[in-house]
């Protein structure tokens, strides 16, 4: 796209050679046929230095750029604006079942629905009006898709799952696997016995929820475990059996939520962190990075981190006791040398 | 299902009227169409409160209920029950091989197997008598699936892994993949050579032995990597290669067991927790949430907890630190106020 | 294979039966059929105790062995050469597209390219020559795959992505989705909105690198996330979106990156480290294992561990820490009873 007509489209004023352009990039990171950009002259120098096409520039800019520059009051929201014109456009997911698709009759298949390549759904399952369910994706026996949903490629879903109206699922996303439920037993004679409890239940996920790739969410025991609306997950989550979210929260990558757990209204949960089993975590508190949860959070403290976590407060003391313990070693001297020899 | 045969099946005595139950759900989740259960009278304000259609209650239940009854000498036993009348069967696997799936003609198929749509078994591997192997996973040269072992859609075998009888595999399990194996030397130049370590080995899973969905075992570099039987291992979990667990083990969702380390017999790792490469750790030895393990454990401690990994003792006194430094402050205050001024 | 070839092919000396050996293995590992490996003295104990059918030890042993011995200059290289002889042959990727892959015209397969079974290969999508795609994969539209590369059964590369030569791609892992990118708004009347910010940019994968199994690497909010030349990432690792890592760097498995983190050549982070967004690491920094990093790294510390990370000096003290309050209580009750009676 030439530079000229990424202006033209953002309201900006191109001053330079109309180059072409291909994508937008960091000023730093950006090269031959990417579009950058800057609002703050701060970063003159990194303006200096980049190797993009042209620049997005705001358009009382002192320094100077070394190449073409569109002029725009405001460069971030134009950047995110040149990005969409330049975005190849979202593949086309038309309506309509791929011949290799495995649908079970027993399936009811919705108006518009997409369903692509090697796709494989089961008797008894629905999938709702418009829903996109692309490529390699696994809906088992009995489960429910909403309104709208798109299930990217590799996605499966065990027996009985519902999703909701609008989801997003990410690629390599499980639900509804049995997770981790056994009872040990010790005999008599010391060996150990173990035994897998059926797990009898469902998961089900509210409506505009998102979820990330390679994610898990396991079925309940009994009954459910819910993903309230609202609700972003991002990638390589675990979310145990029984768990309850209510809606509206945020759970960053790679963190985890132990068995029958339940998380309250916008609650966020950041990345690495663990919440145990069996806890109730209070509507709008936040778990820090990599914290562990290990007793119900009431919302008296609104952000935990540490392990076991604890308030920013009490994390921050903590983080000081090697200086706070020092200092006393020297006030130990003092008195120890004051008091002269003995 | 009517309540009074839900009643009728579990030797319960409904109270009430004979409504239609659909699932089972705790007091609080309940909604229409639930069955709830509680066993006691502590919780006599959940009960009130709930909205399931009927509730399990001891026979000598001494509170209300705002919905039909069944008493039950159980209530805990008796959901379980219920549960169980109420859950979908389980999806049918009939012996037969999927016409779309891909079955090299030097694989053999034990009988009595299923093998579902679009899945992928190359020359040398043999699957046993009554397995179940479901849609779209994909079994590598020279594999062998032992009798009863269900895979569920989407696992992954590498060339030459091995899976017990009884095994259950879960949807988006690796099996045998290189795992990290490098080396690394710094030229003389400064600049870094990275080569890759040919993984040599396999991976064996003992009999019984269950996986949770996403979780990724490396092959050994030579020899195998090996994981005994009926050890329970959760979800996105990561297994080095040649590590060694003996077997009757759990590992919790995403910890991370690191090269050639071997774990004893009944250990239990929990959530989040990493144990180092080449360690040994006892039978018997578990391995608290988040801890992570840089030295071999001979079971003189059953339980570790933190980074690095030590006692309860240990780890709880660690805690206590903040208020036995003010506790010394507190202290030293009053030597230096007692020595007056100077 | 017979012992004696074996010993032939590696320039070693047979003592003993001539036995047939079908794979290697550690000395405590190893079964009947194994061929196990000793350089040390040391061990005599674990050699005199291995079931392995054979042995490779240096050519002065001074121990016996239950075994034959393969006496060789050095064992463990000795056993590598073995263990090459013995491995199953890397199974063979013949040039040519399965017939039930589903390719569109619109994409460009080069020569000598190997596609699997119910492999996905979308419009506008180029395959370099001499690259293996294995069975199940999907590529979405607009991608690159260099030349030589081999992607392993069921990867999923979401439209746009760029790999480069020669890079391995293992099982489950996700590039290309689109991570956790959106805004939260409070509204007046307390209630949360959450808003999807577009992720329009792509990632690109430099060449020579190879990312582990169920490992997901999210694509750019604009630009691209980029992970430069001879990178290696294990297993389970999350790489944010618009991540930067220059090249010839490891990442450990479990571990996390958070967006628009830049991470220098030749770094190592440890296995569940995490490093937040918006950082930069310098050139050759380690990062430990389970450490967080929250502050950028300039290489003035080489190696950082704990959280919030430090150096080792600080962390080690740390550590101490109950020892060294213990002796100030020492010193402190020693002044206390010093001072006697008032």
């Amino acid at each position: 796209m030439k530079a000229s007509e990424i202006a033209a489209a953002i309201g900006g004023e191109l001053n330079g050679n109309d180059v072409e352009i291909f994508a937008c990039a960091g000023l730093e990171e950006a090269r031959k046929g990417d579009l950058s950009f800057c609002k703050d002259s701060k970063h003159v120098k990194l303006v200096e230095g980049t190797a993009a096409s042209a620049v997005l520039l705001p358009r009382d800019w002192q320094g100077g750029a070394p190449c073409p520059v569109i002029s725009v009051d405001d460069p971030d929201r134009a950047c995110i604006e040149a990005a969409k014109l330049l975005a190849p456009p979202e593949p086309l997911r038309p309506a309509g079942i791929h011949p290799t698709a495995v649908v079970s009759p027993k399936a009811k298949i919705g108006s518009g629905v997409h369903i692509g390549a090697f796709t494989v759904i089961e008797a008894g399952s629905s999938i709702g009006d418009g829903a996109v369910v692309e490529a390699q994706v696994f809906i088992g026996e009995g489960c429910a898709v909403g309104e709208s949903t798109h299930i990217y490629p590799q996605v499966t879903l065990r027996e009985g799952t519902k999703v909701g109206r609008g989801c997003i699922i990410h690629c390599g996303v499980r639900l509804g696997g049995d997770g981790y439920g056994f009872t040990t037993k010790r005999r008599d004679d010391g060996s150990v016995e173990i035994e897998k409890i059926p797990q009898l239940g469902i998961v089900e996920i509210g409506d505009g929820v998102e979820i990330g790739s390679n994610t898990t969410i396991d079925r309940a025991r009994i009954g459910r475990t819910y993903i309230g609306p609202m609700t972003k997950i991002d990638n390589l989550v675990q979310v145990g059996h029984n768990v309850k979210i209510k809606g509206y929260s945020g759970l960053i990558a790679q963190s985890g939520i132990a068995g029958s757990t339940e998380i309250g209204m916008g609650c966020l949960i950041w990345a690495q962190a663990g919440v145990s089993g069996h806890l109730k975590i209070a509507d709008g508190v936040q778990v820090g990075p990599q914290a562990g949860v290990s007793q119900s959070l009431d919302g008296s403290v609104k952000y935990v981190i540490g392990t076991p976590a604890e308030s920013m407060k009490e994390f921050g003391g903590r983080l000081l006791l090697p200086k706070a313990v020092s200092k006393l070693k020297g006030r130990l001297k003092d008195i120890e040398h004051s008091e002269g020899p003995k």
